[in-house]
């Protein structure tokens, strides 16, 4: 890697950010370093601090990674969103969330690795506290349709509706992570629509 | 901290465990460093590897200090369990799992904080993947308590109803960690219920 210059600044953000995604895929958030990346990119630490002058730097850049290919992994539900209302865009949404194949799985280790870095600092804590608020938000809007529909009971406010829908994939998310043999893509897909099928029982 | 010697062992790594917890409870796995131990004890890097000759020694430490705090928070799940069968008790073993306290929200904020070291570890991995099928087993038993019952519907396997239970909270432990403010304790419980009457509601 040469120093960054005029033109090919984007580039080299570029091959930097695909480096930073190659060591979180390899070694997980705790494994991020300067040197660990600088390697990958066979650069110096020192070349690496032009982009990004500390730790601190390289993990709000490797979140912003993470959100790009979260929003370009959310297009199925976008295209759902366009012809459909209600409940099967929230399933298109949610079934975007899980690890159903190899670039979801890779995702989803990278994201779910990221909790332990964000617990641990205030300002990404309040920054993942926001990206799943707004996934809420969202999910309340889809949750609220569906009950307009009658695809889901009215009894219960569409926010909690919302809150069960992303607890559960989320806690799905990390199951089928740590045992891909017992969670996969069609157990996950059926756990799902049973998940939405309590979700549509009705009143209690 | 003086070298371990006879007698003094025990305490020595009780002193350890808890250096161990506090830093993991500031900063997570990430900075859970065998001189960042030393340091919470006030003794060198080399009196600790007394006790763990490297850093993957210290994590798999962490990790069964946690599986020890789990099963002291079990408590409550036990006590159902003597007197009650199915349903209650799952929801015992679940709102045990819930941050539904200070201790509950900083054990949850290990734990979830300990999925990037393990997810990036094999052996780790395995571990973690047996103490959730270990879990599961558990949750598995009581749904079909639940379905002998009539609690739970029959129609599916009580396995893909533990699998539902248990991504449901794990999930909501994720989100009350980063939003506590719109997970405060009741909100928990009465999501833990609107889930419970789902998986109850029945027949598809």
């Amino acid at each position: 890697m040469t120093p960054p210059a005029r033109g090919d600044h984007e580039a080299r953000r570029r091959d930097v950010s695909e480096a930073v995604w190659r060591v979180l895929a390899d070694r997980g958030f705790g494994g991020l370093t300067l040197r660990a990346v600088a390697a990958e990119l066979g650069a110096s630490t020192g070349l690496l601090t032009h982009y990004f002058p500390h730790k601190r730097a390289l993990v709000a850049h490797a979140l912003e990674v993470l959100d790009r290919q979260a929003a370009e992994r959310r297009r199925p539900a976008t295209e759902a969103a366009a012809t459909s209302r209600g409940l099967p865009v929230l399933r298109a949404a949610l079934l975007d969330v899980l690890p159903l194949d190899a670039d979801g799985e890779a995702g989803n280790r990278i994201w779910v690795g990221s909790w332990d870095a964000a617990l641990g600092d205030p300002e990404l804590t309040a920054g993942h506290a926001e990206r799943y608020r707004r996934a809420r938000r969202r999910m309340t809007e889809l949750c609220a349709q569906a009950q307009e529909l009658g695809d889901l009971p009215a009894d219960r406010p569409a926010a909690d509706l919302a809150a069960l829908a992303q607890s559960f994939a989320l806690g799905l998310v990390v199951q089928a992570l740590f045992a891909p043999g017992e969670f996969p893509p069609a157990r996950q897909r059926a756990l799902l629509d049973d998940f939405l099928a309590g979700l549509a029982a009705g009143e209690r």
